[in-house]
């Protein structure tokens, strides 16, 4: 008997999952019929790298950040259904109901809906966005963002200072175009302060104005403005029954489920902190991919998979590059005021030996518990090279290490790479010191 | 009543062994009197800088290697002897004998004299170097290849394939010479035969020629002749009653100890090989930092240390970088023909997602054991930013990690950075799939 699965949202968890799913019902040998709903006319893209397009840095056009177009989704042989949103799922009678009015019953449905972006009510004219205001969230919005920013200089502010705040002012930045952020609390408020204002001095550096412990309240006339204050799960089509964490989403198990026949992944859900041990929402297309390959493995195999979703590290990079400044911003983990008795020190380095010239600046926050001595987090911020670095103080966490693991383990030498103590472990030394 | 300390050998190891002595020590409420022996006017030099200093890529020049002069060490308390050897160590008398015909007695011994590089007999006239022949070991060495590659381009025969076979090469090609790399079995022979090849094809792209299976036996007049055959541990200074391994090198446990008196640590000792359970001789500048420190923890102490060095597993990195060639090449662990059983799968990716111009080509090869699943190695070949990315790998060879752990753990990704499933992992999931 063919077993119907319907997938609501065709970006990376959603398009994960049902490829998966084929490739293990084929594996298995059973029959499987997916359906996927897409509320827009694009599948698989890289909203990551929006603002690298934006900022002129993608040769092939808004094209290029799509991996994997609805033809590629069928050939596979998904009924994949564009401009289609689910509007109501009923997982008690096994139904999705869409804004096509149409009712498709299922045997299992994905919830793959992503995220939406936060809009705050002063953007809204008569419930639409304002022109000149925008998230930068879709192929569209970036298509509506290089309308806007293509030209002559213009002041451009942007709300909220997280990943898409730094990168978009970036790309704005890169255009010469006049750049303010204004963010409630801090730039890069996942970091240690004083990490946060080595990233704002960076952009300063680079002409960008930057006011930290304020709102945007209000529009401004003129003003091109950016929407970076986050996202939050779309998971409104579901009864309340289905449990949400504090954050909306969803909380699947490692293989996915949520329950019977009800699966989920990506920027809809929650996801487990390994570190925290905890829930957390941490809307990112690695984990959404991930977590995606899972799901469709467990479901199209009837659970023969031995594939699981074993939780995150709120690791992540990034870079602001505009100017005089190059910087690379990597967090893995938590920070000393995330876990009781927690310690943490700053070491300041070198991302290779300092008689080439190509040596960069590298601070390194590392994070433990000086009891367990178990490595809680390390951040980095520092020049070219330095960001990546952050993989293996990740690994370290990923298998519960000590700061001691970080310090002494055999990370790779040769002076253009790194100084002989790589100075991620000599920054892990340090805090192993005090301990 | 004070403790006197003899290290033989005034360079990583040693002078990190002296310098944490004291250190300890002083933390104990210890006496101690360190003597060192260096057997030329320099120390604590960084080796692997050389070829990049001849390649003309160290402003400061050779003066810029030196991590700490004699006058540092100095200061930091050490009575540091240059010019002096040690031609005899007697571990029951506790004497060391110099050629400065001093017998001087010690209550401990720190054997650091690192290594020698192989010179054939046909290298020799009258038990001398040929002139025009030489390796690449001291900043004397450093010294003499300037001179001899500073000028006009002019013929130049690498012989050895290793790391500094490769890195010479790279500066000799820099510098516009004609260059040709004789290797015995193939370049990087440590690497697996295809990736070697990745490596030769780079090399002769930048107009190396690369001559593999080959030995050369002979002096070539007018060819400046780079000796790149390795090194060996310089420990005839000891006793045959002192054990060695097949290498000729010194096997001091976790914490430097050798026998009771007898420490050592660094390119004189073997070190104990993780992935191997095995000893194995890994002359590196990051193993003699760490173990000498380590050793001084011990010594200084009385004892009274936490740390320990806790072997390696052959992380390694380079790059060939001339004309249009730039690559880099990593390892960790063991290639799968160096365990019983264990399966490997290489992989073609790029370094960051292709719509970005920076992408670069990577390809990882991922060893394992198919039945525990253990990681037991990994090795890249790629293009700017491919070979850092092994740290990531050794940190899961650290903890003893599977290939699943390497494949599904919570990497660093954003679009300059990575492709959105990391390279290194998507590798690695292949790989898993196989098992």
């Amino acid at each position: 008997m063919t077993q119907r699965v319907v997938v609501v949202g065709g970006d990376a968890a959603g398009m994960s999952a049902a490829h998966q799913a084929l490739r293990a019902a084929e594996r298995t040998g059973r029959s499987l019929e997916v359906v996927a709903l897409e509320a827009t006319d694009v599948t698989s893209y890289s909203a990551c790298g929006l603002p690298y397009w934006v900022g002129g840095e993608v040769p092939g056009g808004g094209a290029a950040l799509v991996a994997r177009t609805p033809e590629q989704h069928r050939e596979a042989g998904i009924d994949l259904r564009l401009g289609v949103s689910a509007t109501r799922i009923d997982p008690d009678a096994r139904k999705v109901e869409t804004d096509a009015g149409e009712t498709l019953e299922y045997d299992d449905v994905v919830v793959a809906t992503g995220s939406a972006s936060i809009v705050p009510d002063w953007a809204l004219v008569d419930g639409r966005l304002a022109p000149d205001v925008g998230p930068v969230k879709t192929i569209a919005d970036g298509q509506a963002w290089l309308d806007r920013l293509g030209g002559e200089p213009r002041d451009v502010l942007v709300v909220g200072g997280g990943y898409v705040g730094i990168e978009m002012a970036e790309a704005a930045a890169r255009r010469g175009h006049r750049v303010r952020v204004e963010t409630r609390s801090r730039v890069m408020s996942r970091l240690e302060p004083e990490f946060s204002e080595r990233v704002a001095d960076g952009m300063r550096a680079a002409g960008v104005r930057v006011a930290e412990g304020t709102t945007a309240d209000g529009l401004e006339p003129g003003t091109a403005t950016v929407l970076a204050l986050g996202v939050e799960p779309r998971t409104a089509m579901l009864p309340d029954s289905v449990e949400r964490g504090p954050s909306g989403g969803l909380r699947p198990d490692p293989t996915g489920r949520v329950a019977d026949g009800l699966w989920s992944a990506g920027d809809c859900a929650e996801v487990h902190h390994r570190v925290l041990d905890d829930w957390t929402y941490l809307p990112l297309a690695t984990h959404a991919n991930k977590h995606g390959r899972v799901l469709g493995d467990h479901l199209g195999s009837g659970g023969d998979s031995r594939l699981s979703f074993d939780g995150a590290l709120g690791t992540a990079i990034t870079r602001f590059a505009a100017g005089p400044t190059y910087l690379e911003v990597a967090t893995t983990g938590v920070r000393a005021d995330q876990v009781e008795g927690a310690v943490s020190l700053t070491s300041e380095g070198a991302t290779m030996v300092g008689y080439l010239e190509e040596s960069e600046e590298m601070a390194v926050n590392v994070v433990a518990d000086p009891v367990s001595r178990r490595l809680l987090g390390v951040e980095i911020v520092g020049g070219r090279g330095a960001g990546k670095r952050i993989d293996a103080a990740a690994a370290v966490l990923w298998h519960g290490g000590t700061v001691d693991d970080l310090a002494w383990m055999d990370l790779s030498y040769a002076p253009p790479f790194a100084t002989t103590w790589e100075f991620l472990q000599i920054a892990a030394r340090r805090l192993a010191e005090r301990l």
